[in-house]
């Protein structure tokens, strides 16, 4: 298999994108046309035509576990699908599942994310410490992205706790760097910062220095500011910054066009990025100029 | 449905037991007899003899959600029947699934868990903070075991780390208690603690007070004493501590006996348990006494 770093920068620079769209299929908000149909059979038809319309602007899809595993085991089947079959093989697929158990339960979790749906990559919270987190490295060609600073205003709670002078994120930050040296097999280890504190992103691309990647869920819905997000977390050369966006592209619009909307929004994404990164004060590197 | 905490304690006190069994089925560690046979058959069959010749002798049954995702989407369909099915109504299911997640996300997680799967409680990651705990607490009737201190020897790595004067997993302890009063519908919240640590599980106890449910993994295989964790965790009626025990049971013995086995171990820990209830300096309350 492809390594993971190298199939995701394959795809972004191929499509000239770090846009990462994310796979939130809510039975509640599919398109008019899908609507009536049995449930599984829509989001297979919505994810197939989102996926078309999308695959060439993309440089990873992120699917979301939760909402495929509320439509019960054929759910599970469809993601597998989805993985295996719809999403086109260079694409690299980030499984956002955000799992996190003891050494021999982790080893279930990497083998269900990584050998049972086939993904690129996955989210794991870092919570349980190292050994919860090496089975998942050990795959050595898949990523691993631990949770730092969630983009949701709960992240507050727990992960600003002042410890030892620094707040626990920033902990976790230095806690990656350090797990990486750990591990006997190095795994490509990235961490996931939301869009919604940029502030504490550009701590976190600071404590982790330029290699590691940075997933960074939170931009539209949920209110961060896209060019302000891949401004900071991306490296020096305007790289290394996944930025997903899920709500706003799946929903651009809710007719028979919806398709064509996502595509069109995924485009202006796309671009709002690239231009982000060659803007003034932005980081300039070797992304190809749009024409 | 009837209250977790309501099914939790009717179950206890019918059986006389404070043994949780957890289910981690491993297809690599199933009895000689159900070898050679397909995978999930001998899964399905493994579960309906070891609950058959449990299920007087415990206080809930714990399935860990990884083992059942290992084995593909019909492994959630095994996990749904064995909830929905073969458990005995009467015995709560705390579904170990360890989820954690942006709340829209983990209101797709809650209805995974409580509707899809039909499970009374669920395991949750607290990394994220209230907004990810609140969606499993919303549903009132079911249980939410929020990891506190976990029985891995990773578990030192974060959840000892000094957060203004004590270790992060006591701040989880005490964020616990103020969740509680801040959810509008206030569901049954607990907290994992692993019996590797009896120091911090004692702690913990005296944070949360009486009422609080303790979920304790990690005796037998992982080191844990029986004997130890049930007199520091249960409250000084020697009630509300769920003490788990997964692979010593399961695979007592790898022959034909292995559903015999199991009960006998499973006898063996809950007879265990009552005597370190009723010993000398445990607490002693309203546990009836063995015949």
């Amino acid at each position: 298999m492809t390594p993971f770093r190298e199939k995701l920068l394959e795809a972004a620079r191929k499509n000239r994108s770090w846009l990462c769209l994310g796979l939130d299929p809510d039975p509640a908000r599919l398109p008019d046309p899908l609507r009536g149909r049995e449930v599984l059979e829509a989001v297979e038809e919505f994810s197939r035509r989102i996926v078309a319309a999308t695959c060439d602007l993309v440089c990873a899809y992120k699917p979301n576990s939760a909402f495929y595993e509320a439509l019960g085991p054929e759910g599970l089947a469809l993601l597998q699908t989805l993985i295996g079959e719809i999403i086109p093989k260079e694409i690299p697929v980030i499984l956002d599942a955000k799992r996190g158990d003891i050494a021999s339960t982790a080893r279930k979790y990497a083998e269900a994310a990584f050998e049972v749906l086939g993904a690129d990559a996955v989210t794991v919270n870092p919570y349980l410490g190292f050994d919860a987190v090496e089975p998942f490295l050990r795959y050595g060609d898949r990523g691993v992205f631990l949770l730092c600073r969630t983009s949701n205003p709960g992240a507050r709670d727990l992960q600003d706790l002042p410890c030892g002078g620094k707040p626990l994120y920033q902990r976790i930050a230095e806690k990656a760097r350090e797990w990486l040296w750990r591990v006997q097999t190095p795994g490509e280890l990235g961490l996931v910062v939301g869009a919604t504190y940029p502030e504490e992103m550009a701590r976190v691309r600071e404590i982790v220095g330029e290699d590691l990647l940075l997933l960074v869920p939170g931009v539209g819905a949920q209110g961060g500011d896209l060019e302000e997000a891949v401004r900071v977390a991306a490296d020096s050369r305007g790289e290394k910054a996944i930025i997903n966006v899920a709500r706003g592209v799946l929903y651009a619009s809710a007719g028979a066009d919806f398709a064509e909307a996502a595509r069109r929004e995924a485009e202006r994404v796309r671009v709002a990025l690239h231009k982000a990164l060659a803007g003034p004060g932005a980081a300039r590197g070797s992304l190809p100029d749009d024409p």
